[in-house]
């Protein structure tokens, strides 16, 4: 099976049953499918050179240590490169190393959270939609989600102050908000500065935590201000989770989770439980490549390229999609995502979609509350471009024939 | 922190508080102490140029999709060559690839099966003493415990059977029995034949589960029968865990869990919310080491250094240790399970050690019943022979003195 298909499989999951989703895979693979689903980096981009001659390096001088053990947090010189990359690349102060957990992929980061925070029948407060593997990964603790609308500035942090006052009211626990505020999963949209503001005053004023899932926020392609929330906050309330997986390669599995100390001692000891350490080799891997200036050289071809499709993608959604239709402008990132006319149900859509040669993601898992069933999440990072006007052409013709 | 260390303290956080383990270290790294305790194989014997070879042609020509996501279960050519490598290493028949779910090391298989498994208050059933990493990953589901003495020949069967027999009148949900059976840790011992049959047995008669944890089945230094409990296995009763680890290097961070394809697919389904999946590099290069031979033929060196290393510190225990202390006798593994007289407390003893500059880990965490407090774990698998000498030496002295 191809790798496109695993995420996107892990999308279907939420509303499919294991037997439609093979009946859908067969399809999938019988019709040679141009997929815009998955949200996966271009392996062309992937800085192959580079990494040949520093994992060559690393295994010949330093191999003893890079294919031994590591401490849980990571590898304590990998974390003292972080401290000095977060700070460059994001304007993030990290006290010191001990304030970062080296995790595999950002996803390990929220499933600690998870495990960490979320008794059962605590709130966690998510955007409308959110990134659905998230939405999982919270979901095996049991909270109460409570999602909250976006709109062009992404959350609404105004609605999201009325709920908060109406949960305080009911004695709710009000644990986390959990938020991707630069180029979101699954719209693209990027929340206001101003809106970052609002939003730890809120926090601040009612007493929850911030989990700020960044790992897009290097990803820009357009000049606007994307300082992260954890950079805004003084109080400690944000606990901020990145990746490489978008920057540098996503099968090193490396990501991390940046907080107070006190918090990142128990998720070390969470962490020591699920897996001891993310793999030593890959931590040496992703410090060379800091080291270097790989990423940082690498990165704006990363961005051109991904602007580039993006543009083809809104130009290909102009030209083929019918009135009533409307979609995201994102500034980086992944992802376009369309609200079509209502009585379109895209998870219905979706075979039909297939048997014509294209697959997406239908909008409905990514919403906590179980609306946006006429939403879908295209992806415009892993296509070509030649496939990304193919398959836009072809959902634009399906969606009109539809509407008839 | 040395990495030893890192090992080290995650076997003292089950019964010290933070403050103590940071004095400890605070002495540890100020006296350069000799470590007897962690789990950790010699670095040196890593197949450093083999890894190098195989890493940079990895990269050179597959690195598009050794860097980029993989299937949740692991990649699917590893794992296909992996059906054919448990086969020929340990006996054991692997339907199909399906039935493998490659993992962040044979510690993310146990925290998935206890995340799978255990529902608070079910049954589950430990050696006594037990690996203790496992028993921490298992105690975060709240099971109840129920520990089984083990003798010479591993694990007492026809206690656990009595246990069952109680167990059940009882009314108890017993879910699995969690075993080491080949050179076990902590203490060295391996389970007769007649044993693992009989267990098997109990398991169909009483219907519960075992999971078989063999991450030492290929570092046997005897000739002894170690078939594994899997290959003995006619009704999917066992849950198969193993790693490279110990035979290739810890640093890759994998393991590998092999079970029926209902449950592995359950599996995958857990593991998807943990981290997507196991570094597709990490995948890469085993595969290749296994496809090239390096693992096969680097073993015999590995056995022949440890089996050296053994005889050195049975040797040393014998000349050093006085009478009323006895100790096990390993046919392979890392390490060797020391029973003192009850009047000396390991864990009472151990900063006095670390004083004299030797560190070892007290058996007490290891048993579920708290039991055990006599009892001393030593590896052998580091340390220098020199080391090995001087440590029990020093260990030696202070037990004498202790008994004064």
């Amino acid at each position: 099976m191809s790798v496109q298909y695993t995420r996107f499989l892990s999308n279907l999951t939420a509303f499919m049953r294991a037997s439609e989703i093979r009946e859908l895979l067969k399809l999938i693979e019988k019709k040679k499918v141009i997929s815009l689903a998955g949200g996966i980096p271009d392996p062309s981009l992937f800085p192959i050179d580079d990494l040949t001659k520093i994992t060559q390096e690393i295994i010949i001088n330093q191999g003893q240590t890079a294919l031994q053990y590591a401490p849980t947090k990571g590898v304590t010189i990998f974390r003292e490169t972080l401290v000095d990359f977060i700070r460059r690349m994001r304007g993030i102060r990290v006290p010191n190393p001990e304030c970062i957990v080296v995790t595999a992929g950002s996803q390990q980061a929220l499933d600690i959270i998870g495990r960490v925070f979320i008794n059962p029948g605590d709130v966690v407060l998510v955007e409308l939609p959110s990134y659905l593997a998230a939405i999982n990964a919270f979901r095996v603790y049991n909270p109460l989600f409570v999602g909250i609308p976006m709109d062009e500035n992404g959350l609404r942090t105004d609605i999201l102050e009325e709920k908060l006052k109406i949960l305080k009211n009911e004695g709710k626990n009000i644990k986390f908000l959990y938020t991707v505020p630069t180029a979101h999963n699954p719209t693209g949209l990027t929340m206001s500065i101003d809106r970052r503001k609002h939003l730890i005053e809120l926090a601040n004023k009612y007493d929850f935590l911030i989990v700020e899932d960044d790992v897009y926020g290097s990803l820009i392609f357009e000049n606007v201000d994307v300082t992260p929330i954890k950079a805004l906050d003084k109080n400690g309330r944000v606990i901020y989770v990145s990746s490489f997986s978008k920057i540098l390669a996503p099968g090193l599995r490396l990501g991390y989770v940046v907080a107070e100390e006190p918090i990142t001692d128990i998720f070390e000891k969470a962490k020591q439980s699920l897996d001891l350490h993310a793999s030593t080799l890959s931590q040496f891997i992703a410090m060379e490549a800091i080291r270097r200036g790989v990423i940082e050289k690498n990165l704006p071809r990363i961005r051109s390229e991904y602007r580039k499709k993006r543009d083809i993608m809104l130009d290909a959604l102009e030209e083929n999609f019918p009135k009533g239709c409307s979609w995201s402008r994102p500034i980086g990132g992944m992802f376009i995502f369309i609200w079509l006319p209502e009585q379109i149900k895209t998870h219905e859509l979706l075979s039909k979609a297939i048997e014509r040669g294209v697959v997406y993601v239908p909008g409905r898992p990514f919403f906590v509350d179980s609306t946006g069933e006429n939403t879908m999440r295209l992806s415009y990072s892993y296509p070509s471009e030649e496939n990304i006007r193919k398959g836009v052409g072809i959902l634009g013709s399906l969606i009109k024939e539809e509407l008839k």
